[in-house]
């Protein structure tokens, strides 16, 4: 199954790929702009703030398109614009109202009216209206960021940093899509899918918040779900170790992929998450029934390392005790080591 | 007073003035944009987006700093994010929540120190915490997009478009200032301000929209006080007349600046309001009682035209029903025909 890989070349794989290096920068610069203030209950090192107001929850999210898949495929950037930003509220149990955009662009470029297309689609297709914003026109380059807005109840979110010793970890992918054709390591599942069906998955992680099921989670993004995975554990304070063989994964051969480029792929919707044994049979339930294959993959620990095994083979990809990822609490000491 | 322009050389100078014709592209792509959201009570061509939420208003709003700023002086390009967020805010006649930034910056830059410093010392003083967002770097360029949570009650919220047939055209702006040494077209009133002293200011524009004092309002922002109150006006679809005589003006000579120079600035705190003729006085002096110079500078009329007068000559700057400046409505038909 994992037949392309050892243990050991996916682990360098991961700690290499750049979607997981460059998150280092991030801690340095949250540290620079803490300033106190107590309605905030969460911020950096979560998919979303979380600020308490009037007795519930408001999430605030903000997230860009690099640059690279600006230039290889504006439609699509201007979609994951938006898809990345739901993504992030939907991880926090909450439910997106609406966002905002600042788009730059420079003066004779023609790509804005497919960004925007696609900006709209997802807007339209997910049912969150873009209701304001900012534009550069005359930009030396092209550049969309989007923030969101949500809400929660106070008593239903999901954190990242909140995973238990002894939980389980769930990979919950929706694996009926395509490598995108323009992106090699994203897994486009849903342009192809209707309104109905990818407001069911957005809707479920609130349900899920809601009803408690899980002890933490976070949506798979550029890291990809190992990565993903390891900034959960770091901003848990916890290690972990997971069995390659339990990932959720399409038809590799079919999709001419190889499983280093799944385990480094951000998916359409995809999301980890850690919770107690007794929860784990329907999450699973609930998951395949909007269309996501959730799949137990392995153990949350005290290690503070992730480990990751296939076939009696076994490799550690990350230590949060000498290297964190984002250098967030309480991964921070390590990093002012490096 | 006004001795370095005629006003026709004031009305070119503004019309032609980047910050304003930058404004152009902006129609297009809110038609682009368009979902259908009942909860969206006004979106595009105000300062901050208004969704009714729970029986009150959040305000959803997004700003970006031109890159010749991050190049000319990242500590205040980043000051700036802040700053340019939270009059968005103000303007609306709501109070600031929180913000988050996505944050774009080549490899080996070192700029990156300066503009996170100025963001935060923004924060601090102004009271609004960053709570997250998105880092980039290894982007091909610096950027530094915010987008800031705000709310209001449903019923004090200062709009852009309800201007009315009358109304009195108020310019309130902190004199007391100095021309930004990095930036020409930058009045730098805050940053030697206390946050008692700027909290004060923000918080009066909340106090004016709760008291119903006037009928529009928004904020001075990079196309100048000529150049926001031609789109205060073309939202509103109306016209004015102004003297430039009573625009309010730091000691020109002892600042080496021009009037042609004053009109296009970006001020550290100033607004563009229209108010009924018997809060004038009120609003006058609630102003000068946070620091701010507040003059009455004309009146709103139904002619759908900017004219300036000075001393017996006149001009006209913007005729919204010919060539709008934003082209969002009413004066979207116009743009078609460009």
């Amino acid at each position: 199954m994992v037949s392309d890989c050892s243990t050991k070349k996916i682990a360098h794989v991961v700690r290499e790929y750049e979607g997981v290096k460059r998150k280092h920068a991030i801690g340095e610069m949250v540290k620079a702009l803490w300033i106190d203030a107590p309605q905030v209950i969460a911020s950096f090192g979560e998919d979303a703030a979380v600020i308490e107001h009037n007795g519930e929850a408001l999430l605030l999210a903000a997230d860009g398109i690099w640059s690279r898949l600006m230039e290889a495929d504006p439609y699509w950037a201007g979609y994951c614009s938006v898809l990345v930003n739901i993504h992030d509220i939907a991880a926090m149990g909450g439910r997106p109202i609406a966002m905002v955009d600042v788009f730059s662009m420079p003066k004779n470029t023609h790509i804005h009216e497919q960004v925007v297309k696609g900006m709209h689609d997802a807007s339209a297709q997910f049912g969150v209206p873009i209701v304001g914003g900012h534009l550069h026109p005359d930009a030396p380059y092209s550049v969309i960021d989007v923030s969101i807005l949500g809400s929660a109840r106070l008593d239903s979110i999901i954190y990242s940093n909140t995973a238990q010793e002894g939980d389980h970890i769930l990979a919950a992918i929706d694996l009926s899509g395509r490598v995108h054709p323009s992106c090699a390591l994203n897994w486009d599942s849903v342009t192809m899918k209707t309104a109905a069906y990818v407001r069911a998955q957005i809707a479920l992680l609130e349900e899920i918040g809601k009803d408690h099921l899980v002890t933490a989670g976070k949506d798979i993004s550029n890291p990809g779900l190992i990565g993903t995975l390891g900034m959960l554990l770091e901003v848990s304070g916890r290690g972990a170790e997971i069995d390659l063989g339990k990932v959720p994964k399409p038809d590799l051969a079919a999709n001419a992929m190889t499983f280093e480029q799944w385990v480094k792929m951000y998916p359409g919707m995809g999301f980890i998450l850690t919770a107690r044994k007794q929860n784990v049979d329907e999450l699973v339930r609930r998951f395949a029934a909007v269309g996501m294959t959730a799949h137990d993959i392995g153990t949350v620990d005290a290690t503070r390392r992730l480990r990751i095994r296939y076939d009696g083979d076994e490799a550690q990809v990350f230590d949060f005790i000498e290297n964190g990822i984002t250098c967030l609490p309480p991964g921070e000491a390590s990093c002012r080591q490096q």
